[in-house]
Protein backbone atom coordinates (compact mmCIF):
# COMPACT_ATOMS: atom_id res chain seq x y z
CA UNK A 1 0.00 0.00 0.00
CA UNK A 2 1.76 3.65 -1.04
CA UNK A 3 0.73 5.58 2.39
CA UNK A 4 2.30 9.15 1.35
CA UNK A 5 0.34 12.15 1.19
CA UNK A 6 0.56 14.57 -1.59
CA UNK A 7 1.22 18.20 -0.83
CA UNK A 8 -2.02 20.43 -2.06
CA UNK A 9 -1.50 23.36 -0.57
CA UNK A 10 0.77 24.83 2.43
CA UNK A 11 0.98 27.92 3.93
CA UNK A 12 2.86 29.65 7.28
CA UNK A 13 0.97 30.85 9.63
CA UNK A 14 3.96 31.47 12.13
CA UNK A 15 7.88 32.35 11.09
CA UNK A 16 9.69 32.53 14.68
CA UNK A 17 12.80 32.59 15.88
CA UNK A 18 12.71 29.18 17.06
CA UNK A 19 10.04 27.38 15.23
CA UNK A 20 7.59 27.60 11.95
CA UNK A 21 4.32 26.46 11.89
CA UNK A 22 3.22 25.44 8.41
CA UNK A 23 -0.96 23.84 7.55
CA UNK A 24 -0.88 21.78 4.71
CA UNK A 25 -3.66 20.47 3.36
CA UNK A 26 -2.75 17.32 1.58
CA UNK A 27 -4.17 14.12 -0.34
CA UNK A 28 -4.70 11.04 1.45
CA UNK A 29 -3.90 7.79 -0.21
CA UNK A 30 -7.53 7.08 -0.79
CA UNK A 31 -8.26 10.42 -2.46
CA UNK A 32 -9.70 12.08 0.38
CA UNK A 33 -7.93 15.14 1.64
CA UNK A 34 -7.02 15.87 5.36
CA UNK A 35 -4.83 19.02 7.16
CA UNK A 36 -1.40 18.45 8.62
CA UNK A 37 -0.41 21.29 11.04
CA UNK A 38 3.58 21.03 11.34
CA UNK A 39 6.09 22.66 13.54
CA UNK A 40 9.57 23.18 11.32
CA UNK A 41 12.46 23.37 13.99
CA UNK A 42 16.06 23.30 13.40
CA UNK A 43 16.93 20.31 14.91
CA UNK A 44 19.35 20.06 17.99
CA UNK A 45 21.94 18.19 19.93
CA UNK A 46 22.12 16.17 23.33
CA UNK A 47 24.90 15.15 24.99
CA UNK A 48 25.70 12.24 27.29
CA UNK A 49 28.77 13.43 28.87
CA UNK A 50 30.12 10.54 31.46
CA UNK A 51 33.20 11.40 33.65
CA UNK A 52 36.10 9.08 33.97
CA UNK A 53 34.16 8.49 37.76
CA UNK A 54 31.53 6.88 36.07
CA UNK A 55 29.17 10.88 36.32
CA UNK A 56 26.85 11.89 34.42
CA UNK A 57 27.40 15.79 33.86
CA UNK A 58 23.43 17.29 33.47
CA UNK A 59 21.65 20.24 33.59
CA UNK A 60 18.65 21.83 35.80
CA UNK A 61 16.87 24.16 33.50
CA UNK A 62 13.29 26.13 33.72
CA UNK A 63 11.59 24.79 30.82
CA UNK A 64 8.19 27.07 29.97
CA UNK A 65 6.16 24.94 28.11
CA UNK A 66 5.54 22.62 31.16
CA UNK A 67 6.20 25.79 33.78
CA UNK A 68 8.81 22.91 35.91
CA UNK A 69 12.79 22.77 36.30
CA UNK A 70 13.85 19.73 35.45
CA UNK A 71 16.92 17.84 34.98
CA UNK A 72 18.18 17.20 31.34
CA UNK A 73 21.25 15.96 30.39
CA UNK A 74 23.33 19.20 27.87
CA UNK A 75 21.12 19.47 24.81
CA UNK A 76 20.75 22.64 22.39
CA UNK A 77 19.31 23.64 18.67
CA UNK A 78 21.63 23.54 15.59
CA UNK A 79 22.16 26.91 14.65
CA UNK A 80 21.53 27.03 10.68
CA UNK A 81 24.26 24.63 8.92
CA UNK A 82 26.04 23.86 12.07
CA UNK A 83 27.90 20.63 12.26
CA UNK A 84 25.91 18.18 14.67
CA UNK A 85 28.94 17.25 16.63
CA UNK A 86 30.43 21.14 16.35
CA UNK A 87 27.10 21.78 17.87
CA UNK A 88 27.41 19.34 20.59
CA UNK A 89 30.86 20.57 21.92
CA UNK A 90 29.44 24.31 21.91
CA UNK A 91 26.26 23.48 24.12
CA UNK A 92 28.18 21.02 25.71
CA UNK A 93 30.96 23.71 27.11
CA UNK A 94 28.46 26.69 27.11
CA UNK A 95 26.10 24.84 29.32
CA UNK A 96 28.68 22.53 32.06
CA UNK A 97 31.85 24.40 30.97
CA UNK A 98 32.92 20.41 30.00
CA UNK A 99 34.67 19.73 26.97
CA UNK A 100 34.66 16.36 25.79
CA UNK A 101 38.65 14.83 24.21
CA UNK A 102 36.23 12.05 22.30
CA UNK A 103 32.52 12.71 20.65
CA UNK A 104 30.29 9.97 19.64
CA UNK A 105 27.18 9.78 17.60
CA UNK A 106 25.11 7.20 20.01
CA UNK A 107 21.93 7.80 18.03
CA UNK A 108 20.03 10.11 15.45
CA UNK A 109 15.97 9.90 15.57
CA UNK A 110 12.89 12.22 15.13
CA UNK A 111 11.57 13.53 18.54
CA UNK A 112 7.78 14.05 17.51
CA UNK A 113 7.14 12.80 13.70
CA UNK A 114 3.54 13.59 14.41
CA UNK A 115 3.47 16.97 14.86
CA UNK A 116 7.10 18.04 13.82
CA UNK A 117 10.39 17.67 11.76
CA UNK A 118 12.73 17.86 14.89
CA UNK A 119 15.63 15.91 13.92
CA UNK A 120 17.65 14.70 17.84
CA UNK A 121 21.44 14.12 16.94
CA UNK A 122 22.30 12.47 20.87
CA UNK A 123 26.28 11.86 21.36
CA UNK A 124 28.51 10.68 23.94
CA UNK A 125 31.31 12.68 25.26
CA UNK A 126 34.04 10.84 27.28
CA UNK A 127 37.24 12.25 28.15
CA UNK A 128 36.26 15.19 29.91
CA UNK A 129 38.16 18.48 30.55
CA UNK A 130 36.67 21.03 32.67
CA UNK A 131 36.87 24.70 31.54
CA UNK A 132 34.36 27.40 32.22
CA UNK A 133 30.44 27.25 31.71
CA UNK A 134 29.21 30.34 29.29
CA UNK A 135 25.20 29.95 28.98
CA UNK A 136 23.52 32.20 26.23
CA UNK A 137 22.72 35.27 27.41
CA UNK A 138 18.48 34.14 27.58
CA UNK A 139 19.53 30.89 29.72
CA UNK A 140 19.79 29.70 33.28
CA UNK A 141 21.39 26.76 33.87
CA UNK A 142 22.80 24.61 36.86
CA UNK A 143 25.29 22.27 36.28
CA UNK A 144 25.33 19.00 38.23
CA UNK A 145 26.82 15.52 38.05
CA UNK A 146 25.22 12.68 38.85
CA UNK A 147 26.49 9.05 39.52
CA UNK A 148 25.65 7.20 36.74
CA UNK A 149 23.49 4.15 38.93
CA UNK A 150 21.54 7.01 40.25
CA UNK A 151 20.40 8.35 36.66
CA UNK A 152 19.48 5.05 35.61
CA UNK A 153 17.57 4.83 38.87
CA UNK A 154 15.96 7.71 37.99
CA UNK A 155 14.81 6.58 34.93
CA UNK A 156 13.23 3.87 36.44
CA UNK A 157 11.45 5.77 39.14
CA UNK A 158 10.41 8.24 36.71
CA UNK A 159 11.92 11.12 38.68
CA UNK A 160 13.62 11.67 34.97
CA UNK A 161 10.87 12.65 32.74
CA UNK A 162 12.59 14.25 29.55
CA UNK A 163 12.63 12.25 26.63
CA UNK A 164 16.06 13.01 25.66
CA UNK A 165 17.42 12.61 29.03
CA UNK A 166 16.02 9.15 29.04
CA UNK A 167 17.04 7.85 25.77
CA UNK A 168 20.40 8.72 26.73
CA UNK A 169 20.56 6.90 29.66
CA UNK A 170 18.88 3.42 28.33
CA UNK A 171 21.34 3.76 25.13
CA UNK A 172 24.69 4.17 27.44
CA UNK A 173 23.18 1.07 29.75
CA UNK A 174 23.22 -1.20 26.55
CA UNK A 175 26.69 0.47 25.30
CA UNK A 176 28.52 -0.41 28.18
CA UNK A 177 26.74 -3.58 28.56
CA UNK B 1 19.43 29.98 42.50
CA UNK B 2 15.49 30.46 41.41
CA UNK B 3 15.34 29.49 37.53
CA UNK B 4 11.79 30.19 36.94
CA UNK B 5 10.50 32.82 34.76
CA UNK B 6 7.42 34.98 35.05
CA UNK B 7 5.19 35.36 32.18
CA UNK B 8 4.56 39.10 31.34
CA UNK B 9 2.34 38.54 28.28
CA UNK B 10 1.06 35.75 26.26
CA UNK B 11 -0.75 34.98 22.77
CA UNK B 12 -1.95 32.33 21.01
CA UNK B 13 -0.87 33.23 17.12
CA UNK B 14 -2.99 29.46 16.53
CA UNK B 15 -5.32 27.48 17.79
CA UNK B 16 -5.87 24.23 15.52
CA UNK B 17 -7.15 20.95 15.29
CA UNK B 18 -4.02 19.24 16.85
CA UNK B 19 -1.70 22.03 18.68
CA UNK B 20 -1.75 25.43 19.27
CA UNK B 21 1.03 27.69 19.25
CA UNK B 22 1.25 30.46 22.40
CA UNK B 23 4.05 33.23 22.14
CA UNK B 24 4.86 33.95 25.53
CA UNK B 25 7.07 37.35 26.81
CA UNK B 26 8.44 36.25 30.40
CA UNK B 27 10.86 37.75 33.20
CA UNK B 28 14.15 35.71 33.33
CA UNK B 29 15.77 35.64 36.79
CA UNK B 30 18.54 38.66 36.29
CA UNK B 31 15.12 40.63 35.46
CA UNK B 32 15.48 40.82 31.50
CA UNK B 33 12.84 39.56 28.99
CA UNK B 34 12.63 36.91 26.41
CA UNK B 35 10.46 35.51 24.03
CA UNK B 36 9.03 31.49 24.59
CA UNK B 37 7.61 29.96 21.23
CA UNK B 38 5.88 27.13 22.98
CA UNK B 39 3.20 24.48 21.44
CA UNK B 40 0.38 23.09 23.30
CA UNK B 41 -0.45 20.12 22.70
CA UNK B 42 -3.17 17.59 24.48
CA UNK B 43 -0.34 14.37 25.41
CA UNK B 44 -0.77 11.27 23.78
CA UNK B 45 0.27 7.59 24.99
CA UNK B 46 2.18 5.17 23.20
CA UNK B 47 1.95 1.03 23.25
CA UNK B 48 4.47 -1.28 23.22
CA UNK B 49 2.35 -4.92 22.70
CA UNK B 50 4.31 -7.95 23.06
CA UNK B 51 3.06 -11.12 22.22
CA UNK B 52 3.85 -14.35 24.17
CA UNK B 53 5.69 -15.53 20.25
CA UNK B 54 8.46 -12.41 21.92
CA UNK B 55 7.15 -10.04 18.94
CA UNK B 56 6.15 -6.06 19.01
CA UNK B 57 3.03 -5.15 17.38
CA UNK B 58 4.16 -2.39 15.35
CA UNK B 59 3.04 0.05 12.51
CA UNK B 60 4.21 1.60 9.35
CA UNK B 61 2.75 4.91 8.96
CA UNK B 62 3.42 8.17 6.89
CA UNK B 63 4.51 11.50 8.55
CA UNK B 64 4.15 14.48 6.72
CA UNK B 65 6.24 16.26 9.03
CA UNK B 66 9.22 14.30 7.88
CA UNK B 67 7.99 13.62 4.53
CA UNK B 68 8.58 9.40 5.43
CA UNK B 69 7.15 6.15 6.38
CA UNK B 70 8.65 5.48 9.47
CA UNK B 71 8.09 1.97 11.73
CA UNK B 72 6.70 3.09 15.41
CA UNK B 73 4.76 1.38 18.16
CA UNK B 74 0.67 2.24 18.00
CA UNK B 75 -0.02 5.71 19.09
CA UNK B 76 -2.01 8.37 19.70
CA UNK B 77 -3.40 11.64 20.79
CA UNK B 78 -5.47 11.77 24.24
CA UNK B 79 -8.80 12.93 23.33
CA UNK B 80 -10.06 16.07 25.83
CA UNK B 81 -9.92 14.29 29.52
CA UNK B 82 -9.36 11.18 28.55
CA UNK B 83 -7.95 8.74 30.82
CA UNK B 84 -4.56 7.73 28.93
CA UNK B 85 -5.03 4.02 29.78
CA UNK B 86 -8.27 4.10 27.79
CA UNK B 87 -6.75 5.71 24.97
CA UNK B 88 -3.95 3.07 25.21
CA UNK B 89 -6.37 0.86 24.93
CA UNK B 90 -8.38 2.43 21.89
CA UNK B 91 -4.87 3.76 19.87
CA UNK B 92 -4.23 -0.06 19.59
CA UNK B 93 -6.67 -1.39 18.86
CA UNK B 94 -7.89 0.90 16.10
CA UNK B 95 -4.68 0.73 14.81
CA UNK B 96 -3.36 -3.34 15.18
CA UNK B 97 -6.94 -4.39 16.05
CA UNK B 98 -5.14 -5.79 19.22
CA UNK B 99 -6.70 -5.56 22.36
CA UNK B 100 -4.78 -5.51 25.49
CA UNK B 101 -5.69 -7.94 28.58
CA UNK B 102 -2.95 -6.22 30.76
CA UNK B 103 -1.86 -2.90 30.39
CA UNK B 104 0.86 -1.03 32.75
CA UNK B 105 2.34 2.04 32.87
CA UNK B 106 6.13 2.13 32.11
CA UNK B 107 6.78 5.80 31.50
CA UNK B 108 5.45 9.11 31.80
CA UNK B 109 7.56 12.04 30.20
CA UNK B 110 7.97 15.38 27.98
CA UNK B 111 8.91 14.65 24.75
CA UNK B 112 10.19 17.89 24.18
CA UNK B 113 9.95 20.22 26.91
CA UNK B 114 11.95 22.56 25.03
CA UNK B 115 9.12 24.41 22.66
CA UNK B 116 6.29 22.03 24.02
CA UNK B 117 4.28 21.13 26.57
CA UNK B 118 3.06 17.28 25.33
CA UNK B 119 3.26 14.58 27.74
CA UNK B 120 3.11 11.02 27.03
CA UNK B 121 2.61 7.93 28.51
CA UNK B 122 4.25 4.50 27.65
CA UNK B 123 2.82 1.49 28.38
CA UNK B 124 3.36 -2.13 28.24
CA UNK B 125 0.64 -3.95 26.25
CA UNK B 126 0.69 -8.47 27.13
CA UNK B 127 -2.08 -10.81 26.82
CA UNK B 128 -3.06 -9.35 23.41
CA UNK B 129 -5.95 -10.70 21.76
CA UNK B 130 -6.47 -9.76 17.72
CA UNK B 131 -9.75 -8.49 16.99
CA UNK B 132 -10.14 -6.04 13.89
CA UNK B 133 -8.57 -2.62 13.19
CA UNK B 134 -10.17 -0.38 12.47
CA UNK B 135 -8.06 3.50 12.04
CA UNK B 136 -8.95 6.56 12.06
CA UNK B 137 -10.81 8.24 8.77
CA UNK B 138 -7.44 10.14 7.67
CA UNK B 139 -4.85 7.47 9.39
CA UNK B 140 -3.27 5.19 7.13
CA UNK B 141 -1.61 2.36 8.70
CA UNK B 142 0.11 -0.91 8.09
CA UNK B 143 0.48 -3.24 11.43
CA UNK B 144 3.24 -5.38 11.35
CA UNK B 145 4.60 -8.04 13.24
CA UNK B 146 8.21 -7.87 14.55
CA UNK B 147 10.08 -10.23 16.71
CA UNK B 148 11.49 -8.17 19.84
CA UNK B 149 15.39 -9.35 19.29
CA UNK B 150 14.93 -7.57 15.80
CA UNK B 151 13.25 -4.35 16.60
CA UNK B 152 16.00 -4.23 19.87
CA UNK B 153 18.33 -4.84 16.68
CA UNK B 154 16.84 -2.08 14.56
CA UNK B 155 17.07 0.37 17.51
CA UNK B 156 20.99 -0.01 17.54
CA UNK B 157 21.30 0.25 13.56
CA UNK B 158 19.08 2.91 13.54
CA UNK B 159 16.79 1.70 11.62
CA UNK B 160 13.87 2.69 14.27
CA UNK B 161 14.06 6.48 14.24
CA UNK B 162 11.26 7.16 16.11
CA UNK B 163 11.75 8.77 19.95
CA UNK B 164 8.81 6.89 21.48
CA UNK B 165 9.55 3.62 19.74
CA UNK B 166 12.86 3.80 20.88
CA UNK B 167 12.23 4.72 25.04
CA UNK B 168 9.55 1.76 24.04
CA UNK B 169 12.09 -0.75 23.06
CA UNK B 170 15.21 0.17 25.79
CA UNK B 171 12.84 0.52 28.60
CA UNK B 172 11.61 -3.12 27.73
CA UNK B 173 15.27 -4.07 27.53
CA UNK B 174 15.17 -3.17 31.22
CA UNK B 175 12.47 -4.43 31.95
CA UNK B 176 12.78 -7.94 30.80
CA UNK B 177 16.25 -8.36 32.17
Amino acid sequence: MNLAERTLSSEYVYQGRMINLRVDQVELPDGKSAQREIVEHPGAVAVVALTNNQELIMVRQYRKPIDKVILEIPAGKLNRGEDPEICAQRELLEETGYQAGQLSLIARYYTTPGFSDEVMYLYLARKLIELKQSPDEDEFIEMTRVPLATAQQMVLTGEIQDAKTIIGILALNKLLT
